[in-house]
This record gives C-alpha cells, structure tokens and sequence, in this order.
C-alpha cells in the first residue's frame, strides 16, 4: 500500500464517509493520517467504541433508501455521488417491480427500526440487497441497531480508500 | 399467583412502569389481563422486539439520574413516587461523599452514552450502585444499550408488579 507522509483530512470530507458530527470531529482530532491503514484503524475504535448511539443513528439518516436517489436532504454531495456509485450495480439489476418491493420492505423496515435499511451496497444486485431485507427484518431492534453499524463501517472504509485515493491522485477524485 | 378474571390497565398507569408511549399503546391494546404473569409475558415480548432504539431513549430519559429526586421533567408523579421508593436503600446508605462521586460518574456516563445511567436500584446501596456504574462505564456504547434495556425491564417488572397488587387491593396502592 502507498504511503503517505502525512494525510490531512477536513471535517467535511470525513462528514461525507460517515455522517456522524462526533465521528468526523473525532477523527479530524487524529488527522494527519500516515496511512489509509492509520485512518481506517481509528475510524474503526471512534465508531464502535466512542459514538454514541444517537450518533449512529445520526450517521444513519445521512443515507437515502436503497433504490432511491439521494436528495439534498441526506448528506453532503460527495456522499451522494459515493452513494449513487454504490447503489449502480443494483440500478442495473432493477426492474419497476423489484424497485417497488424494495420501496415497499423498506417502508416496512424503518416504521419497525425507526432509522432506514443500510447495506453496503457496492457489488450488490436488488434481488440480494431484497432478499438481505426480508432476512434481517425479523431481527430484534437492538440486534439490527448492530448489524446497522456494521454495514456503515464497511461503507466508512470504502468512501475513507476513495477520499485517500483522490488525495493521492486527484484525477482518481472523479472516480467514483 | 392470585388471578383476576380481567385486569385492564390504562395508557398512562403504563407509562408510569415504563416511560415508552409505544411500548404503553402496545400494552393498552392488549389490556385486559388475567394475570400479572400475563401482562409482564406481554411486556417483555413488546419491550425487546418491537420497541425500537428511539423508544429504549424514551423510556430511559423519564428516570431521574441515580441519587437524585425525580423532577417534574422526569416522567408522570406515580413514575417519581415508586423512583423514590426504589432508591431508598442506597438513599439510606448515602453520604455526602458517595453522592457526589455518584453524581461525578453519572455526568461521565451520560456524556459517553447519551443518556442517564440506569440500574434497577431496589435493595441496592449506593456503593453497590457507584461499583456497578464505574464497572459498566467501560462497556461499548450499544452493549451498555442493551444492558441499560434490561434494567429498564427490571424496573417495569417491579412497577408491573406494584400495579397489579394496587388494582387488586386498593389500600395497596400508596404502598412505593
């Protein structure tokens, strides 16, 4: 992996990885990072032993649902270009049909969670994020909560590899 | 176990066991109860699956802090009236000294998990209650989630119960 000497993060920029304010001042406290490495680590200890849980779920409602198009009301741009990126793979799997049972579950998901269906998406096609749905549904709230964070971490550690790769090459910061 | 053909309860006498609007609809709607046993079945099946994260905060945030007096702030009079009676063993053991080591450690507690620390106080004094809050302190924020939920059930179970012999003796009721 290349290194860094130092790599310098804004606030901003790590508001757009995870949308936790306490997250983002935390790890802008540790910045520079040496290494991707360096960051993914710390990002890791902030988010699971330090944010709260109303962090997480502010984190949370920084996503838009899985099949729709993020508004201006979830997260900053970068966040929903991140996003839109991660969610082409399913774009190009959906069908009117599949995309209407995926808005219909979700609705279903967060009027039992209280916060929306959050998946790491990338990779992913509709009738696997659908059938991950039906499946976790039937979890306990608090046993979702975790699974929740889980998968924000995973998507925390993808968007920290694209925002350290465009820092090393800003051609690649379009690259989404 | 003494049984009552029916046993109804009203949304706010729920309230007062447990300060969660959902969880107290969810058990209005399925009041009456024949038994006690009946309705804290009931109350634990609606509390760990059904309520959500945000409802768990509710509930928690109508407790005073351990070692203090119930404010108005801080759920319904019957609420603050079995509160008080809950602390009265580590109330009796207190002094000076434990109660602001007490109320140093609950300000911590509540800066990192964003609500007040919760514990099924009865029978416990307040060494007891300072020990476990210093030992819980280190827990990661969603298992002292979790841990805090299961007291509150405690709590409810103990309340449930105060409810109950109330309904079925009247002269009970003053009796927190």
């Amino acid at each position: 992996m290349k290194s860094l000497a130092r790599w310098s993060v804004e606030e901003e920029e790590l508001v757009a990885c995870c949308g936790s304010t306490k997250f983002a001042k935390q790890m802008t406290a540790l910045s520079p990072f040496s290494h991707l490495n360096h960051a993914v680590e710390a990002a890791r200890d902030i988010w699971f032993n330090k944010i709260d849980v109303c962090g997480w779920l502010e984190a949370f409602s920084a996503h838009p649902q899985i099949g729709q198009s993020p508004s201006s009301s979830h997260g900053s741009e970068t966040s929903a270009q991140w996003s839109k990126g991660e969610q082409s793979t399913a774009m190009k799997s959906a069908t009117s049909t599949t995309l209407q049972e995926l808005a219909e579950w979700n609705a279903q998901y967060k009027l039992k969670f209280g916060f929306v269906f959050l998946i790491c998406a990338s990779g992913r096609s509709t009738a696997e994020i659908l059938a991950e749905l039906k499946r976790r549904y039937s979890n306990r709230p608090v046993v979702e909560l975790e699974i929740a964070a889980q998968e924000q971490m995973k998507i925390t550690e993808l968007r920290l590899a694209k925002l350290f790769s465009a820092k090393s090459s800003p051609a690649a910061a379009t690259e989404y």
